[in-house]
C-alpha cells in the first residue's frame, strides 16, 4: 500500500467566486502535483521524495499561495515559510521568512539533511541556501497581479477571503511509501497583508507539519495562529497514538472542537500507518487531492 | 496555592569548572529572579506577570544565556528568541532572531497581547517592538567578554560545554497563581556559534514553552532541535491530560525516553494544576529554583 494526499489551501472559497474555467485550472494544478507525487511512490521512491515533488509543483503554480503566487505581506513583498518531516527517525527541517528561495520546501529539506538545525529564518536561511547551491531569485518572481490586487483590497479594508479564493491558502502533502515510511510537507506565503516577519503554523513542527511512523503524517492549512496555539498536528498524532482515536476522529476533534474553541478554522490532510487518507476542513472548502495504490484518485474542492 | 519554578539552563556543568564564588553568583541570580516572580504571586499578581518578571530578571543578568549575556552566533552577534503562553485561553506570543530588544520576553508578551499574531521574527519583530514603544538597544549591550571567549573557543574546535557552565543555557519560568491560571515563559540566546537565523525550541509553542489550565505549564532547556522534533512541552502536557501520567512521570518519559531515543538531552521545569512542581534533567546539572505558598523555597544546580 502506498498513498498520497495534497492540499492547496482551505478558506472561504465561495462557489460563486469560482468560475468553471477557474475551478478547472485549480483542479488541473492539483492533479499535476498529485500525480507527480504519486508517480514517485509508484516508481518505488520514498515518501519524502513524493511530498517534496508534490509541494514543489504547487509552489511553482501561481494559483496557489506558496512559492510563485504567494500572498503578499504588508510591505508588498512575498515572504515564504515551509517545513518537511519524515516519520522514521522524525527528522525535520523548516524555513521561515525567506524572500528569495524559489522552492522553500527544497530549502527546508536541505536544512533537515545538511544542517545541524531544524528551523532557519530570514537572511540566515538564505545564506544557507546559497551555501547549499540553491539559486536565489528576485522577490518579483513570486508576485502576481492577482496577489497585488488582493493586497490592495486588504489594505482598503475589504478582506481578501470574501473576494478571492485561497487567500488563506497554504499547500501541503502527506504520503506513505511501500516501506511504511510516512512524510509530511507544508509551504506557504502566509496571510495577505501580514506583518513582515509574521510566521504561521506551516513551518512549526507539531503545528502545521508532523510525521511519525506507525501513527500518522499531517499537513494543515488555515488560520495559522490558532494551529500554533493548538499544537494542531501533534495534537492529532497524540490522539491517535495514545488515546486510541481513529485518524478521522482525531482530525475532526482538532478542527471541530479544539480549534473551534479557540476561534480558528482551517483544514487538515493526514495519512495513517495503513495508508488510509483523511481530509477534513471547517471552512467552506479546501483544495485537495488523494491517490493510492488501490486505484483511488480524487480531486475535490467542496 | 501558588507556586513558581525557574531555570537558568541545563547542560554540561562539570562541578570542577564551577568555583564556589561563581556558583554563589549563579545562586544569587536565580534567587533574585525566583523571589521577584514569587512576590508577584504573593501580592495577588497573575502567573503571566510572575513568569514575565522572573524571566526578565534572568535576561538582565549577564550570567545567564538570555538577554544581556546571551550566547553569540557565528557572526559574533547576539540573536535572541523568547516565548510566553497563558493557560486560561491558551494565548501565546513569541519572537525569534531579534538583535536589539533588551527583554525579548516582554516583546513576546506584546505579540500575544497587542498583535493578531503568535510568532514574529527578525526585523519585522523589531519593527513591532518600536511600534509598541519598546526602546531598541545596540547589539553590543548583549555581548559579554565571557561569551566572546566561548565563541572563540567553539570556533577553535573546543566545544564550550566542556569548558564553561551554562553554554546550552536558556532561561524560563512556570507559575500557578491563586486564580488557578498557569503560565510559562522561556528566553534564550541559543547555541554558541549558531548559524544566523537558527531558531531553537524556546520560541516554539509546544516545543520549549506550553501552558494549559487544568493540566500543566512547561518550560524546557537543552539541545533545542531535539525538543522541536519531540514537540516536547506538548508531549508532556498531552501525556498528563490524556494518558493519566503524573506530571513527574510525563516529564521523565520525555527526557529519559523520547528525547534519549532521538539523541538529545536537556531539562524541563513544569507546574501542574495543583501547583506541584517538577524539575528534571538528563544533563549533569540544571540551574533552577522553586518556591510555593507552602513555604518551600529551594535553589539547586546539581
Amino acid at each position: 500500500m502506498h498513498s498520497i494526499a495534497i492540499h492547496g489551501g482551505a478558506g472561504a472559497v465561495p462557489r460563486h467566486t469560482l468560475t468553471a474555467e477557474r475551478e478547472q485550472r485549480y483542479r488541473d494544478g492539483l492533479a499535476a502535483a498529485l500525480d507527480l507525487g504519486y508517480d514517485t511512490l509508484e516508481k518505488g521512491g520514498c515518501s519524502l521524495d513524493a511530498v517534496t515533488a508534490a509541494v514543489r509543483s504547487l509552489e511553482d503554480n501561481p494559483l496557489f499561495n506558496a512559492g510563485c503566487g504567494a500572498a503578499l505581506a504588508r510591505d508588498g513583498a512575498a515572504e515564504l515559510d515551509a517545513a518537511i518531516m519524515e516519520g522514521r527517525q522524525q527528522r525535520a527541517g523548516a524555513v521561515a521568512a525567506v524572500r528569495h528561495v524559489r522552492n522553500p520546501v527544497e530549502l527546508a529539506r536541505k536544512v533537515m539533511e545538511k544542517s545541524r538545525h531544524v528551523l532557519l529564518v530570514g537572511a540566515g536561511a538564505e545564506e544557507f541556501a546559497l551555501e547549499e547551491g540553491l539559486a536565489l531569485v528576485p522577490n518579483a518572481y513570486f508576485r502576481t497581479e492577482e496577489r497585488r490586487a488582493q493586497l490592495e483590497s486588504e489594505r482598503g479594508g475589504r478582506p481578501v477571503s470574501d473576494l478571492f479564493p485561497s487567500s488563506q491558502g497554504t499547500v501541503g502533502a502527506v504520503a506513505l511509501d511501500a516501506a511504511g515510511d510516512l512524510a509530511a510537507a507544508t509551504s506557504t506565503g502566509g496571510m495577505t497583508n501580514k506583518r513582515q516577519g509574521r510566521v504561521g503554523d506551516s513551518p512549526i513542527i507539531g503545528a502545521g507539519t508532523y510525521a511519525k511512523n506507525g501513527v500518522c503524517a499531517v499537513s494543515a492549512t488555515g488560520h495559522g495562529e490558532y494551529f500554533i496555539r493548538a499544537v494542531a498536528a501533534h495534537h492529532i498524532c497524540a490522539a491517535v497514538e495514545y488515546r486510541g482515536l481513529t485518524l478521522s476522529e482525531a482530525v475532526r476533534e482538532l478542527l471541530h472542537q479544539k480549534l473551534r474553541e479557540l476561534g480558528g478554522s482551517g483544514g487538515v490532510i493526514a495519512i495513517g500507518r495503513d495508508g488510509g487518507i483523511v481530509t477534513e476542513f471547517s471552512t467552506e472548502g479546501m483544495f485537495r487531492g488523494i491517490r493510492d495504490s488501490s486505484g483511488q484518485r480524487r480531486i475535490d474542492i467542496y
